[in-house]
């Protein structure tokens, strides 16, 4: 199963309201670029890969509905501004515009449909491959400690964030399906509970043992021997190697440099920003809903999904939705072409044609 | 309003039932020891000192019923299981034991009725001298930045948690009451949420700006200098410093080492723990129920104080409820007698009579 998938051949696409989760398994389908804003904006979709590749087809739906210029700029801006933080969908939105953008009208729809499609098919191979790469790190911990291997992850940069794989899971999906034993530490990830909600849904889904935790536990699992690594996916990391993941992700870097525990951000190349060195500095982060912090969603005893409030009303909030941790505590960037230091020396090697 | 208030002349309490703010502000009568117990066990009542408190009445309440050695005992052991971590109800109910120990029966239910009250105002007056203390360290960045100073606070250490001016949030409300300008991020501290639930709560009661955060976000306002000072309460101190305090706060720690942020723990004597060096080797950390992490409480739209489940059914979970800040993490130790470093040698400065 995948978070998106195409159906009549591109002409719409059905995706998992992620949102439901773990409660219901509820597909919605997109068939036009205001419902594949909508769905970005309102996290219906969510995670960086995926919501490139919904904002591609929404490239294409805009296209067919009017291939001119106009359209497809006024598309571009519409999906562009939905989520600020991921580079993923700029990145995305780039290349369906720099396609289409000689072609004549009658072309464009198709081709920016067949791009759309190739982004996805693309995303699965990193991430299988993004897989092959982290999962020596796995193994060689195995091998030492002759146990299972702990694993922490932060948020969800699991297969409904992505294709097939996903990025942070796929070493760790690929361990469990060459019987290297495997247990995750899941941090609930607030304020929306993508730890809880998504990624502990989709481990179980594929049989990987699991424990949710809350995001303040991982400190002290650390210190007390119980994580031998961390992995993490991004949402944008920049040339010199510092890496935006979601809000808490810095605390867990911290953590596991504190207690020595090998802490790794895995990404597709998509991922990397050519353009940015400082991400502290330059990176803008998204500030979101304060209703994110002050209700929670989940399902109530008569079985209804609903919302709690769970401060008094009125109370201020600040809601900054990621954090940028510095490559100086990172362990290593696994990509689709291997793992590398987090440095703007090794990642220009691995990616000599961004020189 | 405190929390705890003796009535009939220390013949009943009544308390602030901590689970329904910051929605409602019930109080509940306790008259027996099974009272206390539960009040404790089931949080009614929390917090280091107040725990104490609730757990000296709960002895005296037993004696009023049964003044004999083996009714002493039986009291104690039930109170001293009902939370594991903080020292503070341990040292409550050791001094109760101690103060009557000797007695003849007749006069037993009397004393420890008098113990309990001395043990609140002796608290009330140590978290007013943690607060003289402390005042200093805001009023200092406030005269060096001419601007509001900006205290981050994790879970509740205030007057909801102990008597009058609580003993992390004693500097703060001193600062406020003297118009020193003071803004405070208040974490929201899963699992129970007590920062988003009581102490935002307790800060409006008193017309202290906040604002409620995540216990992502921390880290992240500390890279972009908008945290001044941590100020953290504890449940147990180690001899040499190490602090255990609600999960989540060594993560803080880190953060704010990496950030230059000075970090101190206010605490009263009676938390800490002569007994004890190293915290995180010895300290027994409290797992609570998976039910605190995958259900969270509040009010729904319709007005009622419910629990909706935020994970899928039959997840694991796993749910320490204290971490373990090591003292070089620490700027200091605010305590009744002053500002000190976390040291051994300090500490046993400030209190030669424990050596």
């Amino acid at each position: 199963m995948r978070p998106l998938d195409s159906i009549d051949d591109g002409r719409r696409v059905s995706i998992v309201d992620q949102r439901y989760l773990p409660h219901e398994n509820r597909r919605l389908e997109l068939e036009s670029v205001d419902d594949c804003a909508r769905a970005i904006r309102d996290m219906e979709v969510r995670g960086a890969p995926l919501i490139g590749a919904t904002g591609a087809f929404g490239l294409a739906f805009a296209l067919r509905v009017d291939p001119g210029d106009e359209s497809l700029e006024r598309a571009y801006a519409l999906l562009l501004q939905t989520r600020p933080t991921a580079v993923n969908l700029r990145w995305a939105l780039d290349r369906i515009r720099h396609a289409v953008g000689g072609l004549p009208k009658a072309d464009r729809e198709a081709t920016a449909r067949a791009e759309a499609l190739a982004i996805i098919e693309e995303e699965a191979a990193m991430c299988r491959a993004i897989g092959e790469h982290g999962v020596g790190l796995i193994a060689a911990i195995h091998q030492r400690t002759n146990r299972a291997v702990n694993v922490l992850t932060h948020c969800n940069a699991g297969w409904l964030a992505t294709f097939d794989y996903g990025t942070a899971t796929a070493p760790i999906y690929l361990a469990h399906e060459r019987d290297i034993p495997v247990h995750v530490w899941v941090d609930e990830t607030r304020p929306r509970n993508q730890g809880a909600a998504l990624t502990t849904w989709e481990l179980h889904q594929r049989g990987v043992p699991h424990t949710l935790i809350v995001d303040n536990a991982g400190g002290h699992l650390m210190q007390h021997g119980k994580v031998d690594l961390c992995l993490v996916g991004a949402d944008r990391v920049t040339r010199a190697g510092d890496a935006c993941n979601k809000i808490g992700t810095y605390l867990k870097a911290l953590a596991a440099r504190d207690n020595d525990v090998p802490f790794y951000v895995a990404l597709p190349s998509s991922t990397l920003d050519w353009t940015t060195t400082d991400g502290v500095q330059e990176i803008a982060i998204e500030e979101r809903s304060s209703r994110e912090v002050t209700h929670v969603r989940g399902k109530s005893g008569d079985g209804d999904i609903m919302e709690v409030e769970v401060a008094r009303p009125s109370v201020a909030v600040s809601n900054p939705a990621f954090d940028v941790t510095p490559a100086r505590l990172l362990s290593g960037i696994i990509t689709e072409r291997g793992i590398c230091d987090a440095t703007e020396a090794a990642l220009g090697e691995f990616f000599p044609e961004q020189k």
